[in-house]
């Protein structure tokens, strides 16, 4: 049987804002893959693993390197997500780590993108974002109410595109209420992936991947739409 | 001495993604403040909390009316605070708990802001928002590289705000290789709450309410940029 790949979000950097569940797949895991670079932050990742796993667990070491290069990059990613696919044919069970949450601004997106298409079997445990942690040390609010709320990575010229509509993500907080407004506005803006998940992670969760079949008077308060414009 | 309050981020509904901080404050706390509304998920942040507090806590509820009605809201908020004012003046700590991260769309902002401004001592610990679950079980990336997201709750005419420039909260990750030029683009568009924090919630943490006062040179990696427009 082959092993689980398991993308664990392990916090912002503090090793107690970690995740009940996310030590509990540190423990279990038979090989800690942990993406190395020249840049702080990556090994901030294994640092926090390292409290919690076995002490047989073996630690996996991927390079990424911080280039521009999109076929430096390609190809490194290729090379990484076979060292993975090794691991779990074997069916070693592999916990990759990632600084903050492994669906924000991570390596571990592209190997997860390589390995479901392969078929693996794979599940993500998110974390505590760093701007999260911001706040909270800050007191300062992220939202209140209505409020809309932009993250912008490195590029300061990404205010600019953001301003003018080109955000890649929008993130619908309790939709239930214009579920078909929101569908008819986002198709017309261009966003072509739009998922609906209710109960994220909770029993009962269920993830609608085409809205128009979601009946929306079933659906309540606790339900997000993730909408791309890309994949 | 005075009790302290903190602001507890329980995380998206699942019990076993709520960080080892969180369970900690819960477990040591002599108060359990939860609010309470009609709303489904108010409940669910107590349910959760149940889990790890010790049996002597004693539970204070706190009525959150769901109205647009300013008025009522702030009577309500006022109201509230002065119940939490009252348990921190007997040196009791009191732990407020909300669902996903306190930060993001929550009644404690409202506690918080009134508790901060009379010089309590207060502490928020940050928890896996909702929409990193709805992402993580969607197996779906939020942001990739340089693109931004942008989170926006109910209302969908919050998708037009957002596209012509009026998200009232931005978030730069990575901001120091341009930190000057992210300096001078906010304040012409207006935005007068610009803070830096770099090491959120680690050793070495440093927060620049003032970021001209910032010397680039010195700032890593490891650092963010929250602007808002109000406060």
């Amino acid at each position: 049987m082959k092993g689980r790949l398991y993308g664990v979000g392990v916090g912002p950097g503090d090793p107690e804002l970690i995740s009940i569940k996310a030590c509990r797949i540190l423990q279990m895991a038979d090989v800690l893959a942990a993406p190395s670079s020249s840049v702080e932050g990556t090994d901030i990742a294994l640092d926090i693993a390292s409290y919690y796993i076995k002490p047989s667990t073996e630690i996996l070491h991927l390079p990424f390197p911080m280039t521009s290069d999109r076929t430096v990059l390609e190809q490194q990613w290729d090379k990484n997500a076979r060292s993975l696919q090794e691991r779990l044919d074997l069916g070693q069970n592999v916990a990759f780590v990632t600084i903050g949450d492994p669906m924000i601004y991570s390596t571990y997106i592209y190997m997860l993108q390589r390995l479901a298409q392969l078929g693996y079997d794979i599940e993500t445990i998110p974390g505590i974002p760093s701007f999260c942690a911001s706040a909270a040390a800050a007191q300062m609010p992220l939202g209140k109410g209505g409020d809309a709320i932009t993250i912008i990575p490195g590029d300061p010229q990404k205010v600019l595109d953001a301003q003018s509509g080109i955000s890649s993500t929008l993130v619908f907080m309790k939709p239930s209420g214009h579920g078909r407004k929101i569908a008819r506005m986002l198709a017309q803006a261009g966003y072509r992936n739009v998922t609906l998940i209710s109960h994220a992670g909770q029993r009962g969760q269920k993830i609608w991947r085409d809205i128009s079949a979601a009946d929306w008077e079933d659906i309540d308060y606790m339900s997000i739409i993730i909408a791309r414009k890309d994949e």
